[in-house]
């Protein structure tokens, strides 16, 4: 089969064997697979990753001794042992043995075929299309943020980054009753948020005068903790979930003196996230700037780090 | 009078005139303070504060329109408006015009007289003495912790250094059901740990396998949050005491990965202090190393800086 391939920093199309199923896996065969920030940052060497590339999709089971043959699905991209201390005290979502599809020790989705525990797959209600329900894995990761943080009437939020994940944190936090400013620097971004009517702001044009509430860092940047810590309040509360390549250099002094509280968040519910799109409370059809075939998937991740281009889907299959 | 003042990164003992208390504010003469490593900080330029150094102490109230007058106190060293959004919404110590004793714009207590906010000091029982009450900010901060976390029965928590603030904070979590270790270099002070029966441990001993629910960072140093990151568990809280001066190389993506909260922590509450010391919960006296008067306060804040000092008192007045 066809398949997006990282090796030593760089993205080509290979020929591979598709994937065997191992014991608890089904084949999917994929329809549509979405670019990410963290293949991005894949490519560029974050996590030391080599081998099929992408995460984010939605496919068709193809085979397993399982009742979701045939089914439209999206799929948990933490499989996990089930066994260790983790797994069995609730935490199973940070296995010590896990691997990640398309990020750790686990082949991607830019393929023709991917295997996936058949535990990890949820069913697409035919009311979502597959050009949302390929959202679901960054949805549900926006989505967890509103799990982790009770966000109030009235509470002032600032989301920093308008890239692909800015925007979906921007719109799930607009459906709450806090008062949100949406902070980037891509006028084309921006402009997307002010037609939802979601307030924005460049950062030149910010006061730095720790004010806010809630700060959720989306930058993808080193500098966007940095920025997090002027805007958030003392005692108020920064979600981070940048995760880049390399490290920051950094004067955490203003979290202590502050008080401030920071959260890691990483992964969230995919039920979240499709319970949303059937509602069709987020629009993430208007991030799609490109469709691009899977054969020309080295093109679209060199396109998808421009900042002209928002979300760039691959299309694999039927 | 007599004073300990900061200049230039150099602390030396100069004449000066006595403080003139202002409207709300109390004279107190010092009676005993107490070097903390905040002071070896800003000698090393951490916050660029100028002036008569130190914020730990007690005292006798000398004269103010008080019924304090002639009582023996200790004083919270936040010194707030009372006006401002963040004093009228409960965020009195995050005062946006606050001065902080002997840290930020506000003479500090190694001299013989200071003045302070006659709503800043606490009046302290008899059943406590002075070598007691000089720990009261120390012991105020240690508390906090336990207040902006629940320690639970058979929580694992760990300590990372076990300095000044260390030793307070790990006596304070040992009053919990919680599973304590503490974590230091110093075989003084872990010898003093091990003698109150606190399970401890050096660094090279610790398997880094991110198990512990929740870890403080007392170290002071920047290397304490890169080392806490790897002990503590996927989804545990890390508090973090240390204010160092400058920037650290780090690289927070296992705070995103593993996600974490991480709680930063500076004053507490002085009532949860003095009623510990009440109580003779925590044994501050077997901290204190050594005794000396106010006229060698610069040869005892070098000493101070030594692994073999722990707590260093400068004798003021009576």
């Amino acid at each position: 089969m066809q398949a997006v391939v990282v090796e030593s920093g760089r993205a080509m199309v290979r020929e591979v064997a598709p994937p065997v199923p191992q014991s608890g896996e089904v084949l999917i065969k994929v329809r549509l697979a979405g670019i990410c920030g963290t293949d991005l940052e894949i490519l560029r060497g974050y996590g030391g990753f080599e081998g099929i590339l992408g995460h984010e999709f939605v496919g068709t089971v193809a085979e397993g001794k399982t009742d979701l043959a045939g089914k439209r699905v999206v799929a948990e991209i933490n499989c996990v042992c089930g066994r260790c201390d983790l797994c069995t005290s609730g935490l199973a979502s940070h296995c010590r043995r896990r691997t990640v599809v398309g990020i750790n020790g686990r082949p991607g989705v830019f393929a023709e075929y991917v295997a996936v525990p058949a535990r990890n797959c949820l069913e697409i209600p035919e009311s979502i299309n597959d050009e949302e329900a390929v959202f679901a894995e960054p949805l549900a990761a926006a989505f967890q943020i509103i799990r982790q943080v009770k966000v109030e009437r009235r509470m002032k939020v600032a989301v920093i980054g308008t890239g692909r994940l800015g925007l979906l944190v921007a719109q799930v936090l607009a459906t709450t009753d806090c008062r949100l400013t949406a902070i980037g620097r891509n006028p084309k971004t921006l402009a997307l948020l002010d037609r939802k009517r979601v307030r924005t702001s460049t950062v030149p044009e910010l006061k730095l005068l720790n004010e806010y509430d809630l700060v959720v860092d989306c930058t993808g940047s080193p500098e966007g903790l940095p920025l997090a810590m002027k805007l958030v309040r003392p005692r108020g509360t920064i979600v981070l979930k940048t995760t880049c390549r390399g490290a920051g250099e950094i004067d955490w002094t203003p979290i202590v003196v502050n008080e401030v509280t920071v959260l890691g968040s990483r992964c969230g519910s995919f039920s979240d996230a499709l319970s949303a799109l059937a509602k069709k409370q987020i629009d993430v059809g208007s991030m799609i700037t490109r469709r691009m075939p899977l054969s020309e998937g080295p093109e679209a991740l060199a396109l998808a780090a421009k900042p002209d281009e928002i979300k760039i889907i691959l299309t694999v299959g039927k």
